[in-house]
């Protein structure tokens, strides 16, 4: 169940509840592809205030099915707050030639077999790992695109997202840049049974006033009673602009990536840590998380240089808990009109 | 002040008392040569029962002197246990040409000046970052070594030990595997002021039959009523003979660079872990550290198969409760005789 619990202009502030799984929404998912956040423990996750995490089902059927569906992905990773699983990025990894077909996704086995992700598939790898909430199968063509690839995905994905509909699965609609496929691709799944509706194919190296009116024409054209998750955004001023267009749920790599590659967000702004330049005690006056608490910008700046690998855990917890908290002020704004 | 508390055999349990200061013998240091312990943080090394540090003066010095001579070490790194500092190691930092000469070592600054740690200079550098426990300057070849490069190293190692000599300062012996040298390097010291012995040049590639004989000669050699450090040795083997031997402290990066290459040591026995064979649930029924407590040996083995970060973190908590643990039981064995 999805609830709307206040609205200021477009942007809501809601709440979902599915068996004993409740989260607040606007909300941020880091990623934990292959089930773990880069560098950080589940208990330090909860700590920065992270309430779900998004996996890709893809990855652990490959790597680690037979154990996660023995044990579950919550208790695998000893994670006992919410997971999402997609089955995207499979573009992004290396070494795993994988394409896409007009039956799902053909890759191969780490032993050299050949598999099908078919629509079908993709949703049972998902219940059988236990995940809370999963993405129907779509095809993401990668940036730049010619308007038939993008013709071919959206019909693609409409044609998966049939057998892929049930109560806690989310339909990601595709149509790259181009306005008129957005909606003809929202239309070809508005009668089916889904959660909500997820945005994909944006942030994938399209322009950002592109992204952003691509944004913005879909939540206009989306129910209002469904959360709506945008994948792949997870900038600061990205999530601030596209909360304001009505999106409830974002998942990104962006803060913990960022994080990893010595930039950190605070209160003052964006910092680059390792180098000469960067001194002082406080690494955020506005932050409260672990990291601020315990280590001075000086020392975080130092093991940068020294390229030691506790910057990136401490940069990533910080990270983490800024958006977090930028979340919380968000849903707050909402609630108080 | 060092009382030894009990005896069995030559082992001898032991406590340190200077200021503050307290550390209960036979210890073991782990490795933070630049000011952090690899991939975890110091309430990281103090839950898994690390009272003592290592850092590498030198190191510091070229890196972030000025800072830590403000700061203060402990207050840099916000680690307010023990810190023992040497100026050691040069030889084994890429990418910084450094060699020694009758003088101290001469090295490179990072903007290319280049400088020299003179006896003097480097315990100057130890009292200025406010290291609780100094090494005196040595000179210890690479291995392998000619007698007269030996010869000259122990002649060096004396003539530098005079002007170190102070309440908070180890000497390191050095002698490579000549027994004659080894003695003739305690002789030569054996008159100035030093808060205890640190074997040198050991573990550096000699056979392991030499390493035991010339910490047993040593041993025999030395004072009883100073306590003795033995540089660079940290497998559990080798820590459990040496202790017999009478070594009361030890400091290697033996347990935390194993942990990152994967390997950890159990009450059942080293494991290798990111291996497809590796399979189970508990880690060591014998330790309750925090990886133990909260993460599978399926889990810690497909992290590592992932090449995931948090794998070398986890590993490394494990490995130093793993020895804190071992130095814990024989120190007790010693104490009920």
């Amino acid at each position: 169940m999805f609830e709307i619990v206040a609205e200021k202009g477009r942007a809501r502030a809601g709440i979902i509840k599915v068996g004993n799984v409740t989260l607040e929404t606007p909300a941020f998912l880091p990623v934990a592809t292959k089930a773990c956040i880069k560098t950080i423990t589940p208990s330090e996750a909860k700590e920065v205030g992270c309430k779900a995490i998004i996996v890709n089902a893809l990855h652990i059927y490959r790597r680690a099915y037979e154990i996660v569906c023995e044990k579950g992905l919550h208790e695998f990773m000893k994670w006992d707050g919410i997971i999402f699983t997609d089955s995207g990025g499979f573009q992004s990894i290396k070494k795993f030639p994988a394409f896409v077909s007009d039956d799902g996704v053909i890759f191969k086995m780490p032993d050299g077999r050949e598999e099908i992700f078919a629509p079908e598939k993709s949703i049972e790898v998902q219940r059988n790992i236990g995940s809370d909430f999963f993405f129907a199968l779509d095809d993401c063509p990668s940036y730049p695109y010619t308007r038939e690839r993008v013709e071919k995905a959206v019909e693609r994905t409409i044609k998966w997202a049939e057998s892929c509909q049930g109560g806690n699965v989310f339909v990601i609609l595709q149509g790259g840049t181009y306005e008129d496929l957005r909606l003809k691709c929202i239309e070809g799944v508005s009668s089916m049974n889904f959660f909500g509706y997820a945005i994909g194919g944006l942030c994938i190296g399209e322009p950002k006033e592109e992204m952003h009116r691509m944004v913005d024409i879909t939540t206009r054209a989306l129910p209002k009673e469904k959360p709506r998750h945008l994948m792949g955004v997870g900038s600061p001023e990205d999530i601030i602009e596209c909360v304001k267009m009505g999106i409830d749920i974002f998942d990104s790599a962006f803060p913990t990536r960022n994080a990893r590659h010595a930039t950190i967000f605070t209160s003052r702004g964006k910092i680059n840590l390792g180098k000469r330049k960067v001194k002082g005690d406080v690494i955020d006056e506005a932050c409260n998380c672990y990291t601020c608490r315990n280590f001075s910008l000086d020392y975080l700046n130092y093991l940068f240089k020294e390229k030691e690998p506790l910057a990136m855990r401490l940069a990533t917890i910080h990270n983490l808990k800024f958006i977090n908290d930028l979340m919380d002020r968000l849903r707050k704004e909402i609630m108080e009109g």
